[in-house]
């Protein structure tokens, strides 16, 4: 085998429970750079598009952009009203973990190394639908159809693919409740899925994890 | 068999291609009340939630809403920015075809009649990127989780569906130059799923129409 080239990867969301295993992970072979609304090396909050393009140019030289991170809100259908996005239950999820992705993705597009690699989260309620999770399953449908779609217009030999975990075994005390009778995988196991889309050469792929 | 119950449909995008035929599909042998931003028999604006309330309070009592509306734009990837949903390309798609179906969705839920449905429009793109396509396939994908997701939280009986047809026959004149090499479908066969949805019982369905 020929030497790996050592990467130089810059996680969003590096301190919750995915980013932590995916920088485990990909730790092991390649420069971390971490980041996040709150903490890490490099501050970027990927609801505001000027705080995305600013971390990217403190970041320096990058191959790869991973995020880890996305908010939406979980409220059951019935207590949501029809409203513009900016007052609706909804809008978090499409500001945040939506929108905050694709401009993420817009800004990496513009700044990666030539073959450079894009990984968003999405998720499986984009499948699997549960109970108070309308938003969620929107916005992960809509990351999993954009990465795919992005990937055939991205320049300079860019890829851009997405991860769509169930939930974690790291996460059932939180989310259990609303995953009754969900098998969770091992964290662990979605930071492989990180490592497939950043140190291998697919793009437009949806790595489901499961 | 039984004789079929006659329906009371309202049809938002009326005046358009698609819905055209669904009107012709379904006036059959149900009663059709158009609706549409510039015309028809109640004027709804789908990007306004107000308008949409105001206009489903008008229409009576209805055992169907479906949609045959819903903007995006078509813009290469690389000539979209970072911005804020207020600013960016991807916002009329988000504001319009997505968040104005589903809160068409929400306030429908509020008052169709028991065992009523509800029928959502999506499209091909979600499964198979264009060049310039990238708000369409995020929108459409969006559209086809949230329908699944939302079937499982309706109250009353209520259904809901999409349908993701492939380009038009009839709309190849305009779209052609973005979809070649697509095998278009005839508009009458995306109004056969709008008439599965709405006549048959299913819940919960993406009816892809290639």
């Amino acid at each position: 085998m020929a030497d790996e080239k050592r990467l130089r990867i810059l996680l969003v969301g590096a301190s919750g429970v995915l980013g932590a295993a995916i920088a485990a992970e990909l730790g092991k072979r390649h420069e971390i750079v971490t980041a996040g609304s709150k903490s890490g090396q490099i501050r970027i909050d990927i609801a505001d598009p000027t705080s995305i393009e600013k971390g990217l140019a403190a970041a320096g030289s990058l191959d790869a952009v991973a995020c880890a991170a996305g908010a939406v809100n979980f409220q059951p259908l019935g207590a949501i009203a029809p409203a513009k996005i900016e007052q609706s239950v909804y809008g978090l999820g499409l500001v945040n973990k939506l929108m905050g992705q694709v401009n993420l993705a817009l800004a990496a597009r513009d700044v990666l190394n030539e073959g450079g690699s894009i990984t968003l989260i999405a998720g499986v309620l984009a499948d699997t639908p549960i109970v108070a999770g309308s938003s969620a399953s929107m916005v992960n449908g809509a990351i999993e159809c954009f990465a795919r779609a992005a990937a055939i217009e991205l320049p300079r030999g860019l890829r851009i693919n997405a991860v769509s975990p169930t939930v974690f075994v790291e996460s059932m005390e939180g989310y259990g409740p609303f995953f009754r009778g969900f098998e969770p995988a091992p964290v662990a196991r979605a930071a492989l899925a990180f490592s497939r889309s950043i140190e291998g050469r697919e793009t437009g792929k949806v790595y489901k994890v499961v």
